[in-house]
């Protein structure tokens, strides 16, 4: 395989198919083994149980993260010349299959993933910027807050806020827009 | 020149030199047109004065980021292949010719960056990785702390630690208990 997954957690879209085709964030976790911990009440879920698949999406634009945790994307945002659910904003993706332990008392089950192809399209120098990962980690404390209904998620919103206004571009900037209505 | 500069600040290992090279992190931001501010009572400000050049290092490993913003690097860090300083991880980089502007009232000086050569030596498909940007993030706050020495600076580290702990692989882990030293 061409792409390795750093150690520890990688955040990738998770694409998986039923009669229409699912995305949403998740991180690969790559500890000995790859594996991701999957809310077993989630389509991303119930997806895999029906396919035993999963593609991770390597994806550089802000928007997709925060669109994919709080919607469903339409069939455009979906490439057509693929079997598999791809997303056309994917750079590179790693197909997987997926063995899953369900783990009864737990709200999660462990899904393993064993990479069956990958493809890179591009190989883009990306630079680190920080309104990247901000826009990232707000919208993991916001589906927190839309979950839990915890007022404490959503106090670290003006404070990645201002790191996106800060070092961001357009499209941190949206992304963050977004993300603010979703949180309204 | 093959390497786009995202819109806003990209963060990368800046080296310049003088009698011995110098490493420290910077951000290079791109608003209509590329620039740094960087502290005139810095060695980087004092080595561009000097030679009116400074190269952008693209690096992946964290520990690079740490260390870099609290000492001093030795040689072995750097290329002994290029004219210019170049660090032996980076993985591109590109050379720039720097023009400043002093702004008498400001602690910064605002120092204009025209790309001159750019040079990709790898194209590593890196994940999305929380931690690297968590030791990121601790390192910007630490290092205002040993400006500043205003401990507010110093409380976001267990916030940060328990991203790496959760997200990080043995390289964020190694470079987030570097930080710690260096904070003690």
């Amino acid at each position: 395989m061409d792409i390795e997954f750093r150690e520890g957690i990688s955040e990738v879209i998770a694409t998986t198919r039923n009669d229409q085709p699912n995305a949403a964030p998740m991180g690969i976790i790559n500890r000995n083994f790859l594996y991701a911990l999957i809310y077993k009440d989630s389509h991303t879920f119930q997806n895999i149980k029906k396919n035993r698949e999963m593609v991770a999406n390597f994806v550089l634009d802000p928007l997709i993260y925060v669109k994919t945790a709080f919607a469903d994307l339409d069939s455009s945002f979906f490439r057509s010349d693929e079997e598999v659910p791809v997303l056309t904003a994917a750079y590179a993706w790693v197909e997987f299959a997926c063995t899953i332990l369900e783990r009864p008392t737990q709200k999660t089950a462990l899904v393993k993933l064993l990479p069956r192809r990958s493809v890179i399209l591009n190989r883009p120098i990306s630079s680190v910027n920080r309104a990247f990962y901000a826009v990232l980690e707000a919208t993991i404390h916001a589906t927190r807050y839309k979950t839990l209904k915890d007022p404490k998620y959503r106090e670290c919103v003006p404070y990645y806020e201002r790191i996106v206004r800060k070092c961001g571009g357009r499209q941190e900037l949206e992304a963050f827009q977004l993300l603010k209505e979703y949180l309204a």
